[in-house]
């Protein structure tokens, strides 16, 4: 038989398995407060019909997607997790209650350029509220609730949700008499990464004046507390009926906010932010962490009108964040925020002479009955080969078990760190180790 | 824009949240009976290089994979875990301690025919130990004791797991001169679902005599407790060298499963299992519910010699089980084992009076910080829409909020089932719910 080479495909991430119990223990901390705060799992399947997926159609997406025939069926490969909760939510319309508040945890297809810290798979952490008609901003103040929330328990002290509402730019376009702010928006959003002159550059590019331009750009920087962006905003005098509401929704936003009683050291107001997505119509969000602005945004999202045009002629607003996770994970790694230590999911391990493998087993199954997370070498072998193996598993404690261990249920615990060993009865054993 | 109809493809399971939520409990209890026996976690990609998957090539499964081309790249949808664990072993082998114990939980995709109960992506949970070189037949007698936990854990209590061993039939069908036993193999494992006749008329297709397909079934039938078959195969005077090991060995592996103490009543040797499968050598488990004969096997596995002797020269012995959860949890919705009732993940819901909302969110967030699961309805609506929301999501318990109850901090709090409402005060309202 010839031999194939085994590899995975560039651009797919695969851990091994020190590196997946740290990427599992997140993914568990974030689904642990996407139900804490009311959120319901849906599980939508990879593939879709490319017709339904594909709605929408055109624009840049298109290209990166997965999409192929199978006999004479047209389907493709999710790229993101808000299409399919867009068809999920029409098609179950009946059976759901609203506003349907729901999460998804799960791999999403993008057939991008293979880059460093770019997946072709990768996982992506969302919810979203979805309101049957109309929806409150208090459902707005709720998402950096939980995004406060789910980083506060992964670990992170200094990070910053920034929220804006695209109401205010587009009113403030319009204001100077800019009708269609799309790519002026887009155009805003990029400023961290580009610089104040060429975004001035591409702006003047979409027909607005250099003065206009540059106004922008002054309004875009107003800077300060929550409060003071705030009052800068209400003596600006802008006349606009658009920008009336954004300042009065994130004003009101704001308010909820402090109601729910997060850190105020936790959230800022930057009119920076746009999103360059144009399905967002009102309030936008994304978090950076303080101490490594260069991660760029590690949670984003907000506030759209309607969810699900393509497929109804029901209005379906809605408001959603997503965590990029295999980004996330990567990128910690890379800053060193996480170095996953090879760790072992067991407490302590058994290594039985080879004679005693019978009563080893009896061991392992009396300490598990007593929730004691215990493993058992058992591989027939020189005692050098065993301890190697718990040397490599990095499990913390081990116990030789011989004849006399077995005689007297009194056994040497060896703590593989320190070297240090004691002698301890079956009950102590429990008693240490018991989860 | 026109209207696309929202849905999914045929043979693609999709839940309610409702019923999510109860698949999503099955999946967690099998994780953690995994985690807790020492198995480590990987997850490979679900897309993985055609000539990596397709290395062992040919057969029925071909037909079935998804496969298709992105740019020049030939690409597959795994169709089960085996083979990326096997492609996995290899690749990082110098990374991991052996005997390597994983598990992994995930969606695989067979095009096959749609039918009821059959789906073309479902969730398949393994776990594999792994050997490098050898695996002592301990290993054998651990995946017994796994099953028996999780199947225990998931609320079941009539279960049966059925050992048998390759090398018994084998080396019976040897003693009775049929040097090539895959034909066979195959036809006998079919007995339970073709009947008696229908096998002896396989087998005699293949080339076998009347007499030995008599034989053969005969030799099939022996029944009986554990110790009485043993006692059976002992005394049938075989003298076949690969039908004395299968012997010796599955003896060893039943006094090893004794010593693990699992319930006597939960396994039985049964001769008829072969398992389809040509590349298992030695154990082989099925896995019945007492009670739903029809419902097959719901987790099988077995003892392969070599597990990737498609990527290495290196011998990997190892032995696995799979739990076919997607199929698992739909048969069990079908004969009304499980049923899914609409449950809420919060134990309480606020439904404040508009005009109290922000006292709403406080109150809330206080509940929360205390451990409460609890909900806030965030809409500004008449009180009996919002009775209505609780009702369709199942809440049991929810207090109406209003200006008095903020005063005196004391709430009615109304069971939705019995329809009883008792005064409680905050203190209280914590004690009760507290997770």
């Amino acid at each position: 038989m010839s031999i194939v080479k085994p590899s995975t495909l560039p651009g797919f991430m695969e851990l091994l398995p020190e590196d997946q119990i740290l990427f599992n223990e997140m993914k568990n901390v974030i689904r642990e407060n996407f139900e804490k705060h009311g959120f319901l799992p849906i599980d939508t399947p990879v593939i879709e019909k490319s017709e339904v997926l594909l709605a929408k159609g055109g624009g840049e997406t298109e290209k990166q997607i997965y999409r192929f025939e199978k006999g004479s069926t047209d389907m493709s490969l999710r790229f993101d997790l808000t299409v399919p909760l867009a068809r999920y939510t029409v098609e179950h319309f009946n059976d759901l209650s609203f506003p349907f508040k729901r999460y998804q945890i799960g791999k999403v297809y993008r057939g991008e350029k293979a880059q460093k810290g770019r997946f072709r798979e990768f996982y992506q952490c969302d919810i979203d509220t979805i309101g049957n008609g109309d929806l409150s901003l208090v459902n707005d103040a709720e998402f950096p609730v939980v995004i406060y929330h789910t980083f506060k328990d992964l670990g992170f002290t200094d990070f910053t949700i920034h929220l804006n509402n695209r109401k205010i730019l587009k009113g403030f376009f319009v204001s100077l008499g800019i009708e269609d702010s799309t790519d002026a928006l887009r155009a805003v959003d990029k400023l961290d990464k580009i610089g104040e002159d060429a975004v001035i550059e591409e702006l003047v590019e979409t027909g607005i004046s250099v003065d206009a331009a540059k106004k922008i750009i002054e309004f875009i920087k107003i800077d300060g507390s929550v409060d003071e962006i705030l009052d800068s905003l209400n003596n600006l005098g802008v006349e606009d009926d658009i920008f009336k509401t954004g300042l009065s929704d994130i004003t009101e936003v704001i308010g909820y906010i402090r109601d729910f009683g997060i850190d105020e050291n936790c959230f800022d107001i930057n009119l920076k932010i746009a999103r360059g997505l144009d399905y967002y119509t009102g309030t936008v969000y994304e978090t950076t962490l303080d101490n490594y602005p260069d991660i760029g945004s590690v949670c984003s999202g907000g506030r759209y009108d309607n969810l699900a045009s393509n497929y109804t002629d029901m209005i379906l607003p809605g408001v959603g964040i997503s965590i990029g996770l295999s980004r996330l994970f990567y990128q910690l790694n890379e800053v060193k925020i996480i170095e996953s230590e090879k760790k072992s999911l067991i407490d302590l391990l058994i290594l039985p002479m080879d004679e005693c493998i019978s009563e080893g087993i009896k061991l392992v199954s009396e300490l598990r009955e007593n929730k004691v997370r215990v493993g058992l070498y058992t591989e027939f072998a020189k005692l050098k080969k065993k301890f190697k193996y718990a040397n490599q598993t990095k499990v913390e404690y081990v116990i030789v078990l011989g004849e006399d261990e077995i005689k007297n249920r009194f056994y040497s615990l060896k703590n593989m760190k320190t070297g240090e060993q004691i002698d301890i009865s079956f009950d102590e054993l429990v008693e240490k180790f018991e989860r």
